[in-house]
């Protein structure tokens, strides 16, 4: 029975993934949402604190889970016998980046499918970095994130120099 | 179980179409060919000749039958109980288009999710029409389509006026 | 005072155009709603009767009215006196042939002024051929049009042999 | 040494045309431009009448003739022995466009080489469509084409209907 | 009456940016050049540098006037109530980004109004951080930037180990 | 005679490069392949390992060499007397990029001319950074580029942190 993998770094997860998500539920038997470790990346919350973000969005759907990676997403698909990734897509920038990822995994391993759900538009400018910007300069995130990413957001950025108070 | 409708015109089917065929194929339990009837439009092969070139085509999948539909495509989604709508996107101007498509029948059915599959390299410049424009001025399309259908378009072209006699 | 025209064939107006308006309405002293007669198309509503559909629509704004123009739209905006053409832009597809018209407008007359207002998400995928094409196959328009608008199209396409029967 | 061929319908030949040429009559031996004849189309000027223009608008140089062809390019490549086609290309709409027959020529004849020419920003907005629509409407389009072809749309659409006395 | 704000980096500021703000000044009744400050960018020259450059770039306008800001754009709107944003568009990757923007401002705050203006043609692949990258290998950038940019530009390069001495 | 200059980073050069070149070596008497020293860059291989890539890999062409440059590129096209800049487009993304960069080389030298190939369809995902970035983490890259090419990026990679073990 199809099994389909979400990667993505989600830091942190928005609305707008859980509308992919709430698309690619009834379509695949289970869907893993898998949450990329990079090294050399300097995200805002820990693999940790990302997982366990998505594991609290995510509880209602009882076919999806969470799980971690890193290295290239063709090994990881492999090892856990996917049938296939899915991606967003919001407009034609985002396009041409995920073609060519998928075009790229599909030379690495012709078992590789990559689906692409586009975006609603009620969430087509939504982005993780655009949110974490928002954010940062103190402004309101709560209709693009789950009321616990909210609060995590704000906690982390408490502090931060660029908050603008008001 | 996941049942999913291929919609279009397939004026006549190609590999292109195939290719985005083998990947669904692996993702749906079933797969329905929907080839759009829709009397304003002059195609080359008539409706039930483009079901036989569908239905040739695409036998030795088990899962993948053939039907067709006019009216709109949310009508006959919902009719049938599918889950899934299947497109093939070639490049930025295919998802301008097909996502003005998406977005309108999932505002017209919320339950209606369609799915992307990027068409692979190798058949990303191929297209219905543009194969009938090489064939109707005597190029040779048996890179572009089965056997079968490539006969049918020398067929039905043989005495085309724009044909170059070499 | 700066004066604004919108132009376009508003065959029917559908409430995209209306979102474009609501801003325009706000930036402008006066917007004209120019309704494009043209001769060599064959619009599904007469001139007249797209006149009256943008009146209805565009009561409730004081500093609104409708007119009616053919030829060259730099003609007519030098023959009104206007500041601004207005229009919107929903997509990467949209924007080029709009910049397209634009730069040769300003090529023909350079104090021809272009505006382009950001289609809202909600709207992005809406268009009056679209809508006519929906409503042709029986569809629910009634999210993106007027009431009155619905109503014009449905007893319109009354007898359309396109409509399908539920 | 290496010939090109400059092909398109020409109806009629625009600056933008010949800016394209003005690149490439310096890289190639010989620039061949080939008007197309196209007996579906129904163009504002006979063949012989757009050859004449071509030759009129390029005798300055002495390295480009005129031609006309029907059929498929790649046959007309073959037969001549070119080893290049030039196109134009003004922005991403011609890019899609211009990709997906330069792959289909490439795959109907491994030896067809395209090469696209960036369109200088000044005629980016010229197309031989959106010149004859301004001239139609009574516009100058003297900015976009040679005296004479400028002469020429000006006999043409003399009694036109559409033309706007001002 | 409307007052614009036209933000951004202005590092420096360019004949394109005054393209866009002689059509602005045109439509509206005042216009804010608003310089932004981000401190988490390196830019070229400090804010009071760049908000000076603008001051004599925009004296010859009576209704220009620049101002700084920091944080979110929506936030400065609301303090000093405008009535639109405005953003040049040179191309589809501009407009990417700037609908995601317009977009995101909009759903911060449903008063945000924000308009894009076609960048003319001859300044279309004009930007800052290009003509910095120009100047910043000795090449000539007059034709780009005010004589006085010019020269500060000169001035702050002059010692740039990637000049290249000619 | 026409010589051409195919500027690049090349870092490392790949088969996607080659076909390009492939193509350039047909239309010009010289094709000169210059790798560019960018000081602020920091690329995988050091200019003199990338020039020494490039020779093995073009070797077979008899009108290709091998130069490197720093600096502007329409400062060292004059230095050496080109008549063409070769660029590969693979989609609309590169386009704007490509665009952006040719008019400003026009705009600095009226002289300058840029062709574009278009990326053959097998080649159209393939790009020196996500070729380092599969082969950083364990991936296969021999489809990509030559067997030189891939020996010293393996060697080079060989004790990369990110690397996977399996």
């Amino acid at each position: 029975m199809p099994r389909a993998v979400y990667p993505g770094t989600f830091d942190p997860i928005t609305l707008g993934h859980l509308d992919i998500l709430k698309n690619a539920v009834v379509l695949f038997d289970e869907v893993v949402v898998a949450v990329m470790h990079n090294p050399s990346k300097q995200p805002l919350f820990k693999l940790e604190e990302r997982i366990e973000m998505v594991r609290q969005a995510t509880q209602e759907w009882t076919n999806v889970s969470v799980d971690s990676f890193s290295g290239l997403l063709v090994d990881y698909y492999l090892d856990k016998g996917f049938q296939a990734v899915v991606r967003g897509i919001r407009n034609a920038s985002d396009l041409q980046v995920e073609m060519q990822m998928a075009h790229m995994n599909e030379a690495l391993n012709p078992q590789h499918h990559t689906v692409f759900f586009p975006t609603t538009p009620k969430y087509s400018f939504v982005s993780s970095s655009l949110v974490k910007d928002v954010a940062m300069h103190g402004g309101d995130i709560s209709q693009f994130v789950t009321p616990q990413v909210n609060e995590a957001v704000r906690n982390r950025l408490g502090e931060n120099p660029f908050q603008v108070k008001r």
